[in-house]
């Protein structure tokens, strides 16, 4: 292990390769994972190019090493933790945009860059990423969408791999015509179940919505303390929905959505088509997270987890796990993507005893999520925390597929271990 | 091999199994493709579920006898020939819809099941399955689109694996709601470099189209000579642009393609928003193959091939392969569907000397698809037909990570053998 450091050391160089305590905990910690173990990296490299993560690669392989990709760590599943020990490949310094092919609508880009920044460099394009990610990038790659049927899907394989097949070091991404006009419409329910029928009925409609949100009365309640948006929310379930199209397709889904909400009981409904103020709107609804523990009176522990339902089932579900999580007596919120089925759960804690409860409260939402033909993440991903969760939800099979899938790819089980699945059933 | 057919006989009833002459050509040798071996299945089964394919999967696996899927028949580069002999396996008795998860968007169908058929017989529930395919099945499968970030994505591996990994038995397909209202826009141009530019400019703009086809003049001429949508159409480079959504935002779409057509000396705009008619036209477009085969006076063989390219470079390679297929002087034609950079080139030909010359145009084509970052197939497939075109587009890494994980999942190489790439290079 250690004549590994030394080799990392003599190719990036003496700053570009760490053992320093407060590094290592960085690298194999995180205050916002369920899941959390005593061992470290033994080491944090920091590659600049394709070139060293592939020497780096050969160096770990040399010396049976296990390597761990970092980048942004915003996992909540110990995608990063190290329990075998280990390098941590931390990408931070890869955080360029390497080929814009504009009239393809592509951009290849290394795997730290900064979505908020990728956006406002190739504004002037008229081109945009037209995903809306969390705040931090993780280890999330996109997909190059370039039409092929030519031999396997590696592309496809290896995105939702978690490191455990190979290190991304490059990704292109499908790009989006910035439209002539975008919209947010705003409405509020006196039920969450009712907030999330209506946004089935919308999908169902085909109305072509950019994001359908769905956010529970604590959320607004963060936004209104956040006072980002300079306005008042109504502090009960809402809806959030984005459009964007010409002047005239948003004004007719707007109209569309208008006449789904009437067979409801609706609340306030609210719609703002000026850009800056859409943008605060919509910034606020991404930082509910952050507001939230930025505002928190007791808890220092977080639990932050998701599932997938089928659309038939997202409805029940959530009222259901918003019943639960309301019980606990803790400061807890429930936001969806409600168009695909897939919502959070994030809830404040402290000490042994609530976080048994919250284990319980979150066990008993995955578990009815696959009772429910659901998934055990729909966008997290399984880590260290959810594996016991997929081998559940898919059985033997695919798991044994899995692992001779990655057996075949790393014969030595050093792309971070223990993710996933383990090498054997317990 | 015939201990193998006889427990075959045993399992299946001997009227499931077949070792005629007849029936074994038409399992292994195909008109419509661009190669053919001499070499033919022993024997054809055909199951009737999934627990039948799985006892012939054992079966084989026992006696180590290739297995063959094959589905349709509708493969132009030689998907279900037995190179190495073996059991074809014909899905045509699993043709059922299993499940229609209506409130889902989701409807679980058997590998065999008619497109047509479907769309029929869940008309009345507002949902269709909007992909538009060939009029064959093949060996096409859907995907299911429930999100999911829960482990490696075998779904997406195996679809696309041209059975070399595993037989598939059923699909689950994501369905759309059938739009109020649709419209279908028909523009001819001088040249077919043009009709390319414009569609691109569509794309580019960000206009939501439910598909824009390009069609040669020999296209349109054997449109017009098939009779089958009750008017004359200009003989000359052809876009053709599907709509779909409200009656608003259809007369928008329309609009705005108006309005980008206007910067071309475009020669006939024709707009038609009468169901029946509209589907006799997006019928006879889809069945331009078959018509071209019914009144070809020369030309036994045919030639049937497709690229994808980047979208930036779609009308330079369409105009450089028509100019190259004109230069034959034999009745062939180009196709594309624009809005994916992918497109067909469609021959007609007699004997070796013509065969040499259709296959030097072919490779022609493909290689500078090749050059433009493009891939040699987008959505035929590889087969026995373009195996080195996968090595030259892919180089050796990527095969030798497909090599891994086919023995990983296939160890004694029985699925379906020496389609896409062989064991070892040559």
């Amino acid at each position: 292990m250690e004549r590994a450091v030394d080799e990392l050391r003599s190719l990036l160089g003496e700053d570009s390769v760490s053992t320093e305590d407060e590094i290592l905990k960085a690298h194999g910690y995180s205050e916002w994972s369920s899941i959390n173990i005593e061992r470290l990296p033994v080491a944090v490299a920091f590659p600049s190019s394709t070139e060293q993560v592939s020497k780096i690669a050969k160096i770990c392989s040399k010396y049976r090493v296990p390597m761990i990709p970092y980048s942004g760590g915003s996992s909540v599943e110990g995608h990063f933790s190290a329990p075998f020990g280990g390098i941590s490949i931390d990408f931070m310094e890869m955080n360029g945009i390497l080929e814009f092919q504009r009239e393809d609508m592509n951009i290849t880009v290394q795997p730290s860059v900064s979505w908020a920044d990728l956006n406002a460099k190739i504004k002037d394009s008229g081109l945009f990423f037209p995903m809306d990610p969390g705040p931090t990038i993780g280890g999330m790659v996109g997909t190059n969408c370039r039409k092929s049927s030519a031999g396997y899907n590696l592309n496809s394989l290896f995105v939702g791999s978690e490191g455990t097949l190979g290190l991304v070091t490059e990704a292109t991404l499908k790009l989006a015509t910035i439209p002539e006009e975008t919209g947010v419409a705003v409405i509020a329910f006196p039920t969450i179940k009712d907030a999330a029928s209506m946004a089935v009925d919308v999908i169902h409609k085909g109305i072509m919505v950019g994001a359908v949100e769905i956010l529970d009365d604590v959320q607004m309640n963060v936004i209104n303390r956040s006072g980002a948006t300079g306005r008042k929310w109504t502090e009960k379930p809402t809806l959030f929905f984005k459009f964007g199209g010409t002047k005239v397709s948003v004004a007719d889904d707007i109209d569309q959505v208008q006449q789904i909400a009437k067979r409801y009981d609706t609340l306030d409904f609210q719609f703002e088509n000026d850009p800056e103020k859409q943008k605060r709107l919509w910034s606020a609804r991404k930082e509910a997270l952050w507001s939230m523990l930025a505002l928190r009176e007791s808890g220092s522990e977080v639990w932050s987890t998701d599932v997938a339902v089928p659309l038939s089932r997202v409805a029940e579900l959530i009222e259901l796990s918003k019943k639960d999580l309301d019980g606990l007596g803790l400061f807890g919120s429930v936001l969806g993507h409600v168009g695909d089925g897939n919502f959070h759960e994030t809830i404040l804690f402290d000490g042994a005893k609530e976080r048994a409860m919250v284990e319980h409260c979150v066990h008993q939402m995955v578990d009815r999520a696959l009772e429910m033909e659901g998934t055990c993440t729909g966008e997290h991903g399984i880590g260290l925390g959810k594996k016991d969760y997929l081998q559940k939800e898919l059985g033997d099979a695919p798991i044994q597929v899995m692992r001779a899938i990655k057996k075949s790819l790393d014969p030595n089980w050093l792309m971070n271990p223990g993710k996933i699945f383990d090498p054997k059933d317990k």
